[in-house]
């Protein structure tokens, strides 16, 4: 690292520590930084730290917003007996763009894994139950990812709403719409088989 | 975008004008960054910033530096009879790494390239010729890139500097150092056997 600036060796120091960038990467972006117009710099340098600031979780779903409750949860005209469970920021922006579904999300941040050391009581399941106490909640769909993390959520989360009298369901797993058969592992073919469905 | 916060979408936004980061990507940096310690962002944040206020170009050799003249030209130990050039910051990294060059560099911040636009008063030659001016140097070698820019580029160069009796090289082609050499073009291999030495 001698041969940087330092400077420069920070640049490239804390860009390598972001997921996916490589020393080599890390290095690439930052000349790339510093070849930059100053103004469009500034702009990145400043998304990041206006992000961090303004970016809190919604005392609601616990999704990023800068306004709490966040805008879904403020929507008058969400259905506000269904609450899909999911685990990230992203799944709810994914969800959303199929524009089909109209309740309400809850997100957990995370999935239990017992070999992270994530437990039950490091994602946001106590957010959920509460938001069930008022009677209002019909339905919880249970769309955690499909490995063993995102079941076993999901698994748990359905043993603790049963006994509340809460419809809980999980979504369906098969095989994707345009996937070719002979690609999808016999898990995804055998849920694909076992939720078949009459035409 | 509608499905982000503002402060993400800008974030996602700024982020996917980085080389190599594609919309995806920014995506999953953008939701790494929010999750990030609140003082790990600030750094990332602040070496942007501070890495653009602080790197010039140095007034000799126009490679990025922090202190004007940069380390490598302020240093007393360095033969200021001879002239390393090359097409970018990250050529003299990869030049010093070998240890072996204790000649001076000079950074052109590109290579001639017609196609676009880019012609020998849009980088840094007239600097060049500026530090021979001195009489001081005796070997100009130009390091720029094996491309046909970075050829053109050594000729129009090399042009300049004969007629004032400098000494002028080309660091050689030829294959590299445990490459096989099944996998490498004709070019590659022509320049081999054209420059092949007595052993």
């Amino acid at each position: 690292m001698d041969y940087y600036a330092l400077p420069i060796a920070n640049l490239i120091e804390e860009l390598s520590k972001l997921p996916g960038v490589g020393r080599k990467t890390a290095q690439r972006l930052a000349f790339y930084i510093l070849e930059m117009e100053p103004l469009e710099a500034e702009k990145l340098a400043y998304s990041i730290t206006s992000a961090k600031e303004k970016i809190k979780y919604c005392s609601i779903c616990c999704n990023l917003t800068d306004e709490d409750p966040c805008y879904i949860c403020r929507n008058k005209k969400r259905d506000t007996s269904t609450i899909c469970v999911v685990q990230g920021p992203k799944d709810v922006v994914a969800m959303e763009k199929t524009k089909e579904y109209t309740g309400l999300y809850h997100v957990l941040h995370g999935a239990i894994s017992p070999m992270d050391n994530i437990g039950p009581d490091q994602i946001r399941i106590k957010e959920l139950l509460k938001r069930i106490q008022n009677g209002e909640v019909k339905e919880v769909i249970l769309a955690t990812n499909p490995t063993v993390e995102g079941e076993a959520t999901a698994m748990y989360i359905s043993k603790l709403l049963k006994p509340m009298g809460i419809k809980t369901t999980r979504i369906a797993h098969g095989i994707p719409v345009g996937g070719d058969l002979e690609y999808y592992d016999e898990v995804t073919l055998s849920k694909a088989m076992e939720n078949r469905r009459e035409i």
